[in-house]
């Protein structure tokens, strides 16, 4: 029997902007996150990711590799970013196989949503508990597992 | 480029009853929580939620201001609570805007599940995976994504 | 009011093998983790739960008693096992009325599911935000709530 290697979360090469809130524990590395922006505690986000200027990232989420995420976003809690697609039987440990997911600004996704990699265009509103596994094109209201439109967002 | 502000997890303004164990790290401010709870790691507990007596909040679950549950429940692992419905298109600030809910005694919820804002009566069961979007007035076992009923306990 | 006791994750009667690497805080105890296998952060994996060698479980996963995962797998990001079925209309405490789930070999899991207690065969992709409810017997891809075959995996 061995002994573990033991690594310690942290933040670790992220560029930070103005103005920004970290709940720790929390795990950052490689990212950029924008001036104004807050991240709740037991986040994971990883190299590559971009979280906008005013964007909220609660509690329990995991935002992956090749995710951006626009201004004034609110990003809720236990949220899961997805960009490995396992299309070749499973995981792959080889970035060149992984999707990217682009997230428009006023985009605000609840709770428990799953996000496969997609693009969501701005003033998108995912209800929690939704798995989004296609594009959204249209400002909207959607839900569901898979999630589609609900209806337009109430002037 | 800033430095953040960094703040950490931990129990601030908590009205704890006798006999609770907490596993740190966890996230509790403002709650009241009954005696002989049991509140597993990861959790983050909101201001003004209420824990009845007995109850266990297991790991990975988060719990938001507007939330109570009665005695003797238990709330698996990865349970989201939701207050927001972002009704005007997005999160609001405005604690106004926020749903309440209400969980009564004996209610057992899966690992897995989202809890929209909704009313839950004494003696029910939610499945893992299940997402709540409406009140439930009839003990028995709910399951599915919206969770419906699915059959009575049996004796 | 009393004063909580307050325990800590941590890594407690773990037996490891050679070349294993975990991401803290983590809580692991009483478990047995294979060869080669990564352990992400904010992951909790309970007494007697086994995971194979070259095994990577990311973060904020929960593995519970009673749960064996095979070789060369990939668990993703916020997967829950689920051992207790509430079958008599709540939680259990006593481990005679839990289930297991034995997971096969070169198996991968998407971000975001939910396992109940099921038997998987080896070579079997499950997508992210998947609820499994019932026993896989056929390699291939598996998808939605509650999971379905969806097609076998391309060579």
């Amino acid at each position: 029997m061995g002994a573990p290697r033991l690594l310690h979360v942290g933040i670790k090469d992220v560029s930070f902007g103005e103005g920004i809130t970290v709940i720790e524990p929390a795990n950052l590395y490689g990212c950029t996150i924008g001036d104004g922006a807050f991240i709740g505690p037991f986040v994971e986000i990883q190299r590559g990711a971009t979280i906008g200027k005013g964007t909220r990232v609660q509690s329990h989420t995991f935002v992956c590799e090749g995710v951006s995420i626009g201004d004034e976003c609110f990003i809720a809690h236990g949220v899961m970013f997805v960009n490995d697609l396992f299309k070749a039987g499973g995981a792959s440990r080889d970035p060149a196989d992984w999707n990217k997911t682009t997230i428009g600004s006023r985009v605000s996704i609840g709770s428990g949503a799953t996000i496969l990699p997609v693009t969501i265009c701005d003033d998108v509103v995912i209800g929690a508990g939704a798995v989004v596994t296609r594009n959204i094109t249209k400002p909207g209201i959607y839900m569901g597992s898979p999630a589609r439109f609900h209806r337009a967002v109430r002037p």
